[in-house]
């Protein structure tokens, strides 16, 4: 089978140190991938690229939640009962196969269960009993039976259960934003995509908490003349952001907006144009907690368009389900134009009921009663440091009271752009791989965007002359007090050195030569036009960071 | 119970947006925190200036490798093993404990195990039988049976599993060193330190490989006049670096060497040098793998002094473990003056026994055979693609050769420190932490170090007019756009606005008045001297940023 780019890519991204399969030494499997020197820096550099288009444009904040969530949490978020991939198991092979993955092409999963055409791909036997698999890696908190715990399939939940706290952070104002850069999970029953499907990826997730009666965004309108890149029915088309929503072909102008800054990150980021555009998920693909979804596609030689963004528009799906489940009031509250009076319930605790009877406990359990939700309440079970505790009636009232009231309570929307970190560094490495020759010999060029290379500059002196090494090093290291990346490099011609450099997508080369001992200038090298500058040496790490910098 | 600085901070943690109790709206769960929003800046701000130290001051590289790895990995290192705590349980309150936490002061743990001297904390029975438990959570890849696999205990085994290939990224050039950052993960039986004891932690660790015949370092004359500071039965005392491995306290250059860069770390990100010192290990204390371990302790006014950071010699015990179990050769090559003859024996795959035998395995069968470290085979067992494969002696032969070498083959040594950055964030707020009065009113200042600071600067227009206001949107956005976390605040008088950035840290404040509109300055407050300066608004940044860098 004579190779093709992604081969090429992986191997050239094991060789040169991006990416590794992980735990090779023992035979490695399917679905985890290390990052090496350079694939770790252009991952941080992808990150910090988002973080400045989510934090320092948009303004949200960033908060971090542990990887291990306890099961209450995602059983209420519905992702136990619905984070599944219909399986098939073969008993010849003692295989299973996820059904999607070895059914013909052009027939659903529904028609292939229902007509059964599943056969294994390896023996051809068919196969039967499909059923739903959750793909959520499981563990244990504790010791003895502990307590039941899964690895996050999303950064989102993280942020959901913590709303009250963010939105108090926020001082109560919509709309704003959270995200979380972090590991998700995702236990595949055989992952078959290479680095496109891991079990253990990276993504970087962000929450935008609005007003469902107010879904506008305070940017949109900056934006609002801009081009988006959409397809429907595998033809490409260009609407600008306002007609997206005045058409309703975009619900609303917040989902719009996210919609255009996904775009434009991925372009600044480095993605093709070409190579990118826009789906809606029809009615049948939405995840259960969506009400609409775009996602962002890249094209890959060999996979085709895959997904590396979603944005979707959550509704107050998961609000609600923590509200129902938890009984906390994870309200927001639409200010009145003046205060009204309103009758509200309340769950009043009974310290002479619960002390003698819960002792130690009896003030935690007041504190979880106050904050209940008394609407919601019917029989009232806490959880007080791991031990759930069903609570006596004669414990507690709902009390009726008339309160002053300054707004309306409700519970807010969510639009959650959510990034794949690892699809989009693959892509950027597909998109920017550029092959060709020199000297009769092949020649690749990783033309990456400097903003998000890994190694920002090559810094040579042009021969093994001691004068020469000493002054390299001592700009390599200035550069790097810069925070700036370097790769010093004595070893071979220029010419090799060179080549090393624009293989792994080096930007910039700076060549130190004997001319440099007298006028204090450097030979700065151009990866994309190859054209040579002399510039001071005191002027080298500004211009850079110039180049490298949004 | 007076409230403790613990307490206290964990207050206004919560309050204020910088630590949350994860899952606290399901009851919560010891041993796991969320950070909030200043929580999260200011992990950041600590990781990367960390990164400055290890990636460009001591040119390191970094890896990331999943958090998720394979039981063989760590069968291997030994962690399934020996990655335990002795605990007992009580039969009648139906709990767990590790008995080091429930004995009594003064006595062993070996001690109260032969003497009967564990008692429940709770009922006061009794306990026996106290027995190893493996502290690593566990999870299965795959489905059906799957494959064991632990959430990593730390980051380390993710760079020994890959270490001749990063022994190739850095040219086969010794010493070098190998960064990671991220989770690490120890199933506390029944963690009691507050964030202090997390069951999901964050960590950095650097792996330095050395030439065991070498344990110098590059840098080391550079910092050998530096003093660290030392304890030793509790007494404080102060050595140079030279002096300290002159004197055989610490074994060798580049284990003092980083003891050195850890304290220049820790206090300049803000530690309290009064409550900063080094312990050594005793040989008792030892991990399974350590030869010398040097402890970074911090001191809290609750917890006494606690370990942050453990500078360890690893020796070639990790290396040679994974030889070992996987056969693969990851050695470095020590060059001889001129290369020698030398008889090698190597392992040489039968492709006409192979590739009947195992048909479409064969090429990957072969390709493992190639590179296995032949001195070390006795019945070779090999894993494709998750199964495991025993290949008949009559597959391969044990060829000796003679060959030219170029060097002599060894195992790297390995200096390892190991940096809890959760410890490392808590410390800084205790250290930081000054209560003092203003107008009879309480009120703290947090003195974070303005390069940690979570928050940069405040942007306060001076009163709610709508020029100010305007202005001063603007100087926020100009701050942001370079990259100065800023927070905007228009609520409240400027007092009460001081105050709230003064309790999370924040070492500057800039106030938008009417004279801004004139004379386009605003005045700069610092934090600790409550000074007041006028400055230019285009100055305003490079001011700031030049304060914010190390």
């Amino acid at each position: 089978m004579p190779q093709d780019i992604y081969d090429k890519i992986m191997m050239m991204a094991k060789r040169r140190g991006f990416i590794y399969p992980s735990f090779e030494i023992y035979g490695g499997i399917a679905g985890f991938y290390d990052y090496g020197p350079l694939g770790s820096q252009l991952k941080n550099n992808i990150e910090n690229l988002w973080r400045s288009y989510y934090l320092l444009k948009d303004n949200c904040i960033e908060i971090i939640t542990p990887t291990i969530t306890l099961y209450e949490v995602l059983k209420a978020s519905g992702h136990v009962d619905e984070f599944t991939d219909l399986s098939v198991d073969c008993g010849k092979c003692k295989r299973s196969y996820k059904v999607e993955d070895i059914i013909e092409k052009g027939i659903s999963v529904e028609q292939a269960v229902k007509e059964n055409r599943i056969f294994c791909p390896t023996c051809k036997s068919e196969l039967h009993d499909a059923h739903p698999v959750n793909l959520m890696f499981s563990t244990t908190i504790g010791v003895g039976e502990g307590r039941k715990a899964f690895l996050r399939p999303e950064t989102a939940q993280g942020i959901f259960t913590n709303f009250h706290l963010l939105y108090q952070y926020s001082r109560k104002k919509l709309p704003f934003g959270v995200v979380q850069i972090g590991k998700g999970y995702r236990n595949e029953i055989s992952p078959r995509q290479g680095t496109l499907r891991q079990r253990e990826f990276s993504m970087a997730e962000a929450e935008i908490f609005l007003d469902p009666k107010d879904k506008t965004h305070p940017l949109f309108d900056s934006k609002k003349d801009e081009e988006l890149i959409l397809v429907d029915n595998e033809k490409e088309w260009k609407i600008s952001v306002a007609d997206a929503v005045k058409k309703k072909i975009i619900n609303n102008q917040a989902l719009a907006y996210y919609v255009y800054l996904t775009q434009d990150f991925l372009l600044s980021a480095g993605v093709d144009r070409k190579k990118f555009r826009f789906r809606k998920h029809a009615a049948d693909e939405l995840a259960h907690y969506a009400t609409e979804c775009w996602d962002a596609e890249l094209y890959s030689e060999r996979f085709g368009w895959v997904e590396c963004v979603g944005i979707a528009d959550r509704s107050a799906y998961d609000l609600n389900a923590h509200i129902v489940s938890s009984s906390v009031d994870m309200y927001a509250l639409r200010p009145f134009e003046e205060s009204q009076d309103v009758t509200v319930k309340k769950v009043v605790p009974k310290m002479n009921m619960l002390g003698p009877r819960f002792s130690g406990k009896a003030g935690k359990i007041k504190e979880q009663l106050e904050q209940m939700d008394a609407e919601k309440v019917n029989n009232i079970t806490v959880t007080i440091d791991g031990e759930s505790i069903d609570i006596p009636k004669d414990c507690y009232e709902i009390v009726e009271k008339k309160e002053k009231q300054s707004g309306e309570k409700f519970i807010p929307h969510v639009i959650e752009p959510s990034y794949g970190i690892d699809r989009i560094l693959y892509f950027l490495l597909e998109h920017n791989y550029v092959e060709g020759k020199k000297n009769e010999e092949e020649y690749t060029i990783l033309k990456l965007n400097p903003i998000v290379a890994s190694i920002k500059v090559g810094v040579f002196p042009l021969i093994g002359d001691d004068k020469l090494i000493a002054v390299a090093k001592e700009i390599d290291i200035m550069l790097r007090t810069e925070g700036i990346a370097t790769f010093y490099d004595e070893s071979g011609t220029i010419g090799r050195r060179y080549a090393r450099m624009d293989e792994i997508g080096t930007p910039f080369c700076i060549t130190i030569d004997h001319e440099t001992l007298n006028d204090k200038k450097v030979t700065v090298r151009n990866r994309d036009t190859t054209k040579q500058e002399r510039k001071k040496i005191q002027d080298v790490a500004s211009y850079i960071k110039d180049k490298i910098t949004l």
